[in-house]
């Protein structure tokens, strides 16, 4: 069985390249908040996109188009031991599926710019939903990430 | 372009059926926390799954299998107006990808019993994730949804 999704829109990044994001920028909570970038939602899916501009943060659903083959056990930037894969968010992984929560500047028709962007120029878009009080979880645990995190910087 | 992901594991739900959900659950902050099931992951893939266990939450995504033909403007059902589809978390979107936060109880080799499940029995695993701080955004804005949201009940 194959599921089968096709991009309704491209992100516009300022990172034009995989080695343009700086990695050690996933180890502050603030890391992206400043970097801004814009959801491009294909003109046959923008009159989805009503309402959205009431809320201050989307879930974005994207395809890791530039995945390369993965690893079960993969050492993470921020770790020097080898971790299942589905306890990081590297872009390898069995379904190359990646989730940011963005917050919304402006929605202008077809483009909603935001921030919080750690994609790529060009990055497929394959869902956007709107974050709501259920995704809040707290407190949390963090397992081998726990001291790696730092507020911000 | 396509892109096309296999389901790696299936989830496991006291909800059998579509109907089995109580809307209303959706509701409340704490609707689901009380609702527990099993992530299960096929073996090939249970390598992947080490490390997970130090984590308090999982972000799950998920196939939403039963969807049918959407529609960009719909009508949640905790609101009276049409709505437009990605201000939404309905499951009939022009790609049914879900996505839901769980609390992890216990893992046993490829099996995670997990809280807060609002997903039906079957409902095949794309992809598990870390849930980590930069997924824990506040303040919010949750626009049409703003006064629909109960604390718990």
């Amino acid at each position: 069985m194959l599921f089968k999704f096709k991009p309704m829109g491209v992100i516009h990044s300022p990172f034009k390249r995989k080695e343009d994001i700086d990695q050690k920028k996933f180890a502050y909570l603030d890391g992206f908040d400043l970097i801004h970038g814009e959801l491009e939602i294909f003109k046959e899916y923008e009159a989805g996109l009503k309402d959205t501009e009431g809320f201050s943060h989307l879930i974005v659903i994207f395809a890791f188009h530039q995945s390369r083959e993965y690893k079960l056990h993969t050492k993470p930037f921020l770790d020097d031991t080898l971790r299942g894969v589905f306890s990081t968010r590297s872009p390898n992984r069995p379904n190359p599926l990646g989730m940011t929560v963005v917050k919304i500047l402006e929605r202008k028709g077809n483009v909603v710019k935001v921030a919080g962007v750690d994609m790529i120029e060009g990055t497929p878009i394959l869902d956007i939903k709107p974050y709501t009080p259920r995704d809040q979880k707290s407190p949390i645990k963090l397992g081998w990430l726990e001291d790696k995190i730092k507020g911000s910087g």
